[in-house]
């Protein structure tokens, strides 16, 4: 297994940290090779603007079509071309981070919104009245599984079905689907940790071997199944799932799932 | 009304510059009061760090809890300081931001990291067994309302009930639900355009209509119902929403609206 573990945390003695550094030694002890974008450590640039396109930026500025005449001709960013590299080379994908209102950090957010350009990430394939590109189960970074590994301040419960942030799939559900399947990547279900920030040092001898599992059957975990755009579930152009094909009563983002 | 636009795009010839001008323009025309935070401009600084408490960041560094002594001690960083005391004067809040990636582009949500500090925007009120804090529908910023301002590159039909990327409403609910609400910000219904890769120069002139409409008559709007956490309508301390509340078949974020 090659895996590229993107970490996005300030504080390399966090829980964040610690998880990020288990992941190296216990993948490294099974003789998977391991890579790490410390996004913080990198001083990682977080927001999209012309500079990243150099030559490449019209004027004025059109963020997808100069990322991808960037992309074409090869003027991308060094830091954005090294992490397309990275991506490319992975075959597993970690993603560390904290919940920090409901979603990632600006930072490791910036790391999508510059790394993922046009005609890299999205804007790949046939684009025309039949066809809407290859995307969601296709594209660039197919072939690849991606584990979102995420430590969260408040309760379980109120991540549950009924809980008041909303369900945590739903909430990862624009990562997981929108971020990760777009461009090609299975998701994994992810590692989240609830109440962090009353864990106390006994505790982490729990959650430590409960990640050391999760990592040492990588290899063996089911993906989220996602339905694939291009394989008749989804109506052309609208890109409605077909009437039918959800069980009963599901909805929302659950639709999109195939069982 | 007394607004404050928070404007997040690299390009000011772009869409989303036009609606943000024609905002100002619009509610300045009519006698309001308008305040902008143009991120870009400002050279907005997205990332969480230790620079951010300066001798109040604790080593290792505590996000929630240095954040919070931080803004007690009035030693929060001036640009932090500046936008909560911009939220503290406003009423009305307005983001214009494309949506990339299925949210806000990550100088905004560098943003949201950095103003929504503990004690400010979280971290407010009573915790305990029997109460989790002043927060959805209470909290520093109740009171106010907010409207998010989305161009959306894809056409609707991916973003309607059955559309391939999910509902609009469910991918925005983190935003609306979890950002606004929870401080006690009340979200109005947001002014979402689709397809705008493909918008001509005669499209712009009925969305400036369209925009100009909704600007006048945001006084009016009625916000999203979102359930308030402190009323009866959730279990304590799971905070799960109580059973019987919801409509026939509703579930997922939707739970969380009253009707």
């Amino acid at each position: 297994m090659k895996t590229l573990i993107v970490y996005a945390h300030p504080e390399p003695k966090s829980l964040n940290g610690s998880l990020k550094d288990l992941a190296v030694s216990t993948l490294e002890s099974v003789g998977h090779e391991v890579r790490v974008s410390d996004l913080y450590a990198m001083n990682w640039k977080a927001v999209v603007d012309a500079a990243d396109y150099g030559p490449d930026a019209s004027s004025p500025l059109k963020v997808p079509l100069d990322s991808g005449r960037a992309f074409d001709a090869g003027t991308l960013t060094p830091d954005v071309l090294a992490e397309q590299r990275k991506l490319l080379w992975a075959d597993t994908v970690i993603f560390q981070f904290p919940l920090w209102w409901y979603t990632m950090p600006a930072i490791l957010k910036g790391w999508v919104d510059r790394v993922f350009t046009y005609r890299f990430a999205y804007g790949v394939g046939e684009h025309s009245d039949t066809k809407y590109g290859e995307r969601f189960g296709e594209g660039t970074l197919a072939g690849r599984k991606a584990l979102l590994s995420v430590t969260v301040g408040g309760p379980e419960s109120h991540y549950s079905a009924r809980g008041i942030n909303g369900p945590i799939e739903d909430l990862l559900f624009p990562i997981h689907h929108g971020i990760l399947y777009y461009p090609g990547i299975e998701a994994l279900p992810p590692f989240v940790l609830y109440s962090v920030d009353r864990m106390t040092v006994e505790d982490y001898a729990d959650v430590a071997k409960a990640w050391e599992q999760r990592l040492l059957t990588l290899e063996s975990t089911e993906p989220i199944p996602f339905r694939p755009q291009n394989f008749g579930d989804y109506e052309i152009p609208s890109l409605h799932l077909k009437e039918g094909l959800e069980p009963t009563g599901r909805a929302g983002f659950g639709l999109h799932l195939r069982r």
